[in-house]
């Protein structure tokens, strides 16, 4: 049949995010490609038990409609960490809970972008992103990112001469990167915003997984109204709850209510209740040192063998946190080119190609450390030695 | 600040589902204006059960990502029940699963709408359907209801003149009139839509909630190819968990597949295993039996107090199903005077306006029977019939 698609459905990126899962499940593979948590850090009896608690105090509740903006108890929780964790000042008002930091995305691009507007974000930056912000049509203009940050007078530049109605950056741990902006950096871009009417969107979702523990004091700390925040419950407790949020200004979070609640009434509620209730009842503070302490001796190993194996064939950064590093290739060979020699050894590897709005990613791959052991981790690398040596590097 | 909205946030219609949810809960006053299903009939226990096992034997993948479709057994009972309850054809493939079936809409409008396109719908339709289509910044395009159904000479004007991507229909119980439309009419329908492009969206939120029990053949049984439908476990089981569904051919679903992804990349994933653990162990046909006998006999006492205390002033539909009737007001009485008078007398209903995507609305108002039981509904029509009284009707 002749169906009258939008015109935004031919703009479309190819998907590389549902294929990762199928690869990711085929046996005997070892993924490096994937973003999950790592399985057995879940908490599984303490979110039964918060759900047990749930049903039996507040069972007809949570299974009733609620309002838009979210369960109160736990925009209260996420304000108040704000504000001991990072200096901040926020209150519940600023605060909505959304299916997961990537609904942020769809609602933010939406409240923002008319069809050729501009929309600003790092080169390379999330895919996620990329495939949400072009269903509205946008131009996209990007700022390179070394592993200081964001490179600020590429940036200064793009504010002045594009006035961009947003800026979307991941300052702690990117995605795919793996780098962290500096503390001059982050008071750099709040310099530069002030007096424009820009936003710059700041997503957090891997902010609490600092391998030493600190929290960076957020580029929000100095864009003030022209900072907005989302976090995400889904890399520090469980992403199948598809809990997280946004943090923004009273006239922003005013529109943002509008789309939200076109988009879908409001989150699931007997999750929010449930993630309310596990934050009440449990430490959270010692649960995420468990997971860093994993996730830096996975990172350390990874970067090790890379050194070890690959001496002068890949370069790689040196995540601080996080899930992820990105490795640089030998000139001559293709992303895309060692993805498939990698898959052919049984190892999954992520072509930095879906990273970028415009063309690149051909000389770099994206590899996740959380969710592979130490054993795995070594038969991968060495996997991945056979992949690079068959392609002549 | 200065921020750069996107032109669609000056689209929206001024939104009355969150005004709805605080009057409902404002001390005193009997609430005929919300949506929600009746608490006491929630299976709270039932749910926590099916949690509980959920979490000791699949805990661990229950709070992992998974994939945007949807989980599998949920998506094979949903076709199952489709092909033995309406005869239809349906395999899983064509079932993916969203946020409550608000989502839809959104995703639908999505898909389908460049600025400027018409989009079909009832007249009076869904106020939900109106606030997500709108921010797609479409020509509404509207077509009469009767106590039959849809108007369908106008509707094949509309579909010969103006060839709509898509209309938007509630056959079943429809919100807000309560009205159902005849099998004829149905049939017709299917019969217009051949060889057009068009897609009749066809919300069937309602349809599981027939008083006499029995399935009407949705308009999806004629329509083919340019149909697609959509459901809810929000009115049947719980709104709460926000678990809805689409059903339609598989080249929309790819299309859908994508803006899904990037709207939330999949709905929570443990609550569609509880609600899929909840149907594999209960009866949902006997749940819905004793759902169904509350709702119709509230119904009845509802329209029957119409008749006795306003006759010849309030007309009324006489719903076959679901949660909503409209009522016909005097000639001189606007639905926005009687809302406000009526509050005054602490009982909320909801004026015809939201409903309508163009003017209209002023000579009606619905009523919600389905959330008070039989002491608050003679109350809450006492109180209309004094605000109707200080009116001089």
């Amino acid at each position: 049949m002749n169906y009258q698609f939008a015109r935004r459905m031919s703009n479309m990126p190819e998907s590389f995010i549902e294929r990762l899962f199928s690869l990711s499940s085929k046996p005997g593979v070892i993924s490096f490609a994937g973003g999950l948590p790592s399985a057995d850090l879940l908490d599984v009896d303490g979110l039964k038990s918060a759900a047990i608690s749930v049903f039996e105090d507040d069972g007809c509740e949570a299974l009733q409609y609620t309002t838009t903006d979210g369960y109160m108890p736990l925009r209260e929780y996420i304000a108040e960490r704000y504000n001991k964790r990072l200096g901040l000042n926020a209150v519940p008002e600023e605060i909505r809970i959304v299916n997961g930091s990537q609904q942020c995305l769809d609602l933010v691009a939406k409240i923002f972008t008319d069809p050729g507007d501009c929309i600003g974000m790092e080169r390379p930056g999330y895919l996620g992103a990329i495939e949400a912000f072009s269903l509205y049509e946008p131009q996209f203009a990007t700022v390179g990112l070394s592993d200081s940050g964001l490179d600020t007078e590429e940036f200064e530049d793009l504010i002045r001469k594009r006035n961009p109605a947003f800026f979307y950056g991941i300052p702690n741990f990117q995605n795919p990167s793996g780098r962290t902006y500096t503390p001059e950096i982050r008071k750099e871009i709040g310099e530069i915003l002030k007096g424009s009417s820009t936003v710059f969107y700041e997503d957090d979702a891997f902010g609490e997984l600092a391998f030493d523990g600190k929290p960076r004091i957020p580029v929000k700390a100095y864009a003030g109204e022209n900072g907005i925040m989302s976090g995400s419950f889904s890399k520090i407790i469980a992403p199948g709850m598809r809990i997280g949020w946004i943090y923004a200004p009273a006239e922003i979070i005013c529109q943002f209510d509008s789309a939200k609640q076109a988009a879908d009434l409001h989150s699931n509620y007997l999750c929010q209740k449930i993630m309310a209730r596990y934050l009440q009842d449990n430490d959270l503070d010692e649960h995420i040192r468990k997971i860093t302490s994993v996730y830096s001796k996975r990172c350390r190993l990874m970067t090790d063998l890379m050194d070890d194996l690959f001496t002068d064939r890949l370069t790689h950064t040196n995540p601080e946190g996080g899930m992820f590093m990105l490795a640089g290739l030998p000139a001559g060979i293709s992303s895309l080119q060692l993805f498939e020699r990698a898959l052919a050894e049984d190892v999954a590897v992520l072509p930095g190609v879906p990273f970028y709005a415009g063309k690149g990613g051909l000389d770099n791959i994206r590899f996740n450390f959380s969710n592979a052991n130490g054993e795995t981790i070594k038969t991968g690398m060495e996997r991945l030695d056979a992949a690079l040596k068959s392609l002549g590097a």
